[in-house]
């Protein structure tokens, strides 16, 4: 049985493509355009992995496994810039962030095999 | 009419909840959990978007809107990389990144209001 | 009992302002002049921030105290990319980073004063 | 002609010295050495890194060369961070980082000769 229209639509339109269509509406209602070149687009995401960074720094590990709410927030916000100028950028490239996660998912199960990488955390070209 | 449960199902799946779920089986398979701690997924995440930047450091503006297919390649590499430190680290914490980029554009769009912002790179609280 | 003048001249040839000099003529020598803007000097030192941090990323606090030789090695390496990049970026700014670096100091004796800060890692808004 | 004592102690204690010799005394003096362990403080510089590339973020290169005072003054507390945590970083792993980055530079001028790298902004492995 055949998919009805309103699903297939759907179906093609995932939470990233709509994040990208709303960032394209919002630099263009302001021109922007102009600013957000790659090169720009890498530093602010850079920047702002920083700022995520920064909530971090002075946790244990235990510590960065239960927030307090204050952080969490911070976390949240940090995350949410993260990914916002992570499609962007991706949209100015004309890469699919999501084709190219899953790309490097496989390279990874090769790079990784269990067996080997089972309990370490060395890099693949020291396994 | 109600859509078939295919579709439903498929509909609930996004792409990041995809990669997510591939994500906790890669690391469970490795016994990595141990290692992604959040502060540690951070740290990942951060070092990533600084090889996305090693890209792009010595192009000017111009050059960075039409890479050469070398670029874009390592490029495409580099978001992936990001992406999946970025659902990794939001799974360990709880937080859903698109419901987070999706406040963060309704809070932008308060903060920087099209009159105001047109045209211009400043911050918003300098507007 | 004045200096005499080779000692006033080496007192004044501080190790940075060596490194300063050195860099200037290395660039000067490569016409890489053109490429040293503020902005993609602080793109470099940003990246090269991103490979000292790669070589913590999976490491435990503990661990870290106590590289093996080859982290060690490759840490020294990067703390040397930062540095240079640093002074590199500081001379096109005109800032003086070690007088930068005492006023700070003292600015952080203020914010943090040890009644207050003892033994605690919040920001000095929080204390 | 011997140089004065006062001359001799001066020429031996450099600007970095005086710096690590002050964080240490500032880190003892609040019992802060319980979280200046070399992965946090690689956090902490990463971080601060990420600060100073905000700045930069939306200006063009020419406008990154005349900074007005007060992106001139923000560069400059970012730059005094960071090395304050790379001074302290260095100190921790026991790296001099004025003799690393004199190992590099004498690196560097071996992997980019002259005549290969005259106007070039390409990376040592593909001149």
């Amino acid at each position: 049985m055949a998919l009805p229209a309103q699903g297939r639509t759907l179906l093609k339109t995932t939470d990233l493509e709509s994040l990208r269509t709303q960032l394209r509406e919002f630099a263009a209602a302001r021109d922007w355009d102009q600013f957000h070149s790659p090169k720009n687009l890498a530093m602010a995401l850079s920047s702002e992995a920083g700022e995520l960074l920064e909530i971090f720094r002075w946790l244990t590990e235990e510590e960065s496994r239960r927030l307090d709410p204050k952080a969490q927030a911070a976390a949240s916000e940090e995350i949410a810039d993260v990914l916002l100028f992570l499609v962007r950028l991706a949209d100015k490239l004309g890469v699919d962030p999501v084709a190219a996660a899953e790309r490097k998912l496989a390279d990874n199960a090769e790079k990784y095999p269990v067996e080997k990488s089972k309990g370490s955390s060395k890099k693949y070209n020291e396994l």
